[in-house]
């Protein structure tokens, strides 16, 4: 018979967070770490940019997928990091620190909240994020188990990339991934099991599980001169809907180029009788950049144009076209039934 | 019949924010506000502090209690920025921002989301902030209501005071109240009915619902010269452990002092058969400080000294002690059973 797990019901905060901390990294921008009520981390041009991200189980995540996939800590770690290194990425910053707030129930295995931590110090390490280190936390009691993570990024000295600084004329560009994301997430809820995957269809689930920003791509477009930035977290068509609201503009998508990305997924689309169009349009969370950029400008590296900005004629009002055509803003929105 | 509520799953995420966007007040430390992927805020002297913490529904607060009070959103809004206000206040530094991440039901009202964000300004103009204001957020859906506040502040070029600058010899006083969150939860939790309070009840479970954490104490106490400092979140003696073991150092506690602060509460204690002195040694969420100063200076105003600082003898271990003898360490941990 297995021997019960350690659970964090067995064990003391304190004694828990001496099991967190060598698991994180460390950075140079942290002035001052984990252990009072504050940390302090270097702002060195005077500014800090800042964000905050949730996810909760069973919303934003499963623990268990029809699939047989578990989520593991780890995944948990990594995805909580990433989203919220994007958001920095997205402004043309680089993270400086997270602090992480950790809500779970009493049973939940105190290897699980290691390998959590294990996978936010990956993240932060794999995707590129040097001078970023967890500076500290707050961990919780909850019916389920929920991470909220802020970032806070330096920009550098450069100006941030806003939403609103669209023009007619621009250049629409992607950086990262369209479309993998969803194709994972269609997977992992899919009744193909786990044990049968092949290493693309298991590189799919973790474009899922664990999305993998450019962050290089972010600060190379704000000194590139990007006009406006967002990363992709609820679909393409929903964000770029957003940018072109914030821009008074519209943005038209060119097909060929979105049939590119389409087409990489067309065997796990076929498995699964499914179209990958609404994938590439729709799906969020491959946290990828979308920009605009001069049209006079060579493309940053990572960067692929997929269309262009157009003035707002009349009162035909903000939005997004496919080819000149309406396009149907597939996508996430938290409440909308 | 009256009319159902307008909840949350009635409203597009977007429609949400432009409800509660008007209720968040303004400051000059936001150089950049909600609308894009992270805010931006100033950080004058290179450095920004950063704290996190997350408050979840029937932890932290029930919405119901058994005196029949029901926990407003307005109440939730004002806890969770005093409680991250408390914790740069705890440093010696000042808010410049909040960033707030609530999850919720859809069957929340959207009144109870207006609600919390008055109770979010209301707490960050009355406490006395007036760098701070929300500069973005997260929405999102779980079973239950966690509210995660992250918040960053500014030292104005003082160094922050740490738990571990305690000296033998030190005074060791505090500002703000001690026990009243605790004597208003027993009152919360009681089944004196809420219609029959008394003012000063009212005001008692006001501490405990709306905690007034003293601003303007924490950067006095650092250019008086503060050694060690921290917010009494989980009660005063667990509190002072922790400050202790930080700084290699025994606190001893004037039990006269401490006497003082249960005086006030005897009437309610009365009302309740219980002692009042474990509200005041033991009771969290007042928010108060705790700090250590040099013997030889005048205390700054809002603080009173409750004792002194003592150098650990040989074996003996760091502690806390009343009138010399051993102390338990009375509070709350949120994980040991």
């Amino acid at each position: 018979m297995p021997a019960e797990p350690l659970t964090v019901a067995h064990v003391s905060e304190s004694q828990l967070l001496s099991r967190i901390f060598p698991r994180l990294n460390t950075s140079a921008s942290i002035l001052l770490g984990p252990g009072d009520d504050a940390a302090m981390v270097a702002a060195p041009d005077g500014r800090t940019l800042i964000s905050i991200d949730t996810q909760t189980q069973d919303q934003d995540f499963r623990l268990a997928w029809n699939s047989g996939y578990r989520t593991t800590g780890f995944d948990v770690g990594w995805k909580a990091a990433a989203q919220n290194l994007s958001d920095i990425n997205a402004m043309g910053g680089q993270a400086t620190s997270l602090v992480v707030s950790l809500t779970m129930p009493p049973a939940t295995p105190v290897a699980w909240v290691e390998d959590f931590a294990d996978g936010l110090t990956a993240a932060i390490v794999a995707l590129g994020a040097p001078d970023c280190s967890v500076s500290g936390g707050d961990l919780g009691r909850g019916r389920e188990i929920a991470v909220t993570v802020a970032v806070v990024g330096s920009l550098g000295g450069l100006e941030p990339v806003l939403r609103s600084g669209a023009r007619a004329g621009d250049v629409v560009a992607v950086a990262g991934t369209l479309g993998r994301a969803a194709a994972g997430l269609a997977l992992l809820e899919s009744h193909v099991p786990v044990t049968e995957w092949t290493a693309e269809q298991r590189s799919l689930a973790d474009s899922q599980c664990r999305p993998t920003p450019p962050l290089a791509a972010g600060p190379l477009a704000a000194r590139a001169g990007a006009t406006a930035m967002m990363d992709i977290s609820d679909g393409l068509m929903r964000d770029a809907g957003r940018l072109a609201a914030a821009s008074n503009a519209v943005f038209d998508f060119d097909p060929v180029a979105l049939k590119g990305y389409a087409a990489a997924l067309v065997p796990v689309a076929a498995l699964l009788d499914q179209d990958p169009m609404p994938w590439v349009v729709g799906g969020g969370e491959d946290h990828g950049l979308l920009a605009t950029f001069p049209a006079d400008i060579q493309l940053p590296d990572g960067f692929t144009a997929i269309g262009s900005v157009q003035a707002v004629a009349g009162s035909q009002g903000d939005g997004v076209r496919i080819a000149g055509q309406a396009a149907d803003t597939v996508g996430w929105d938290h409440f909308a039934d």
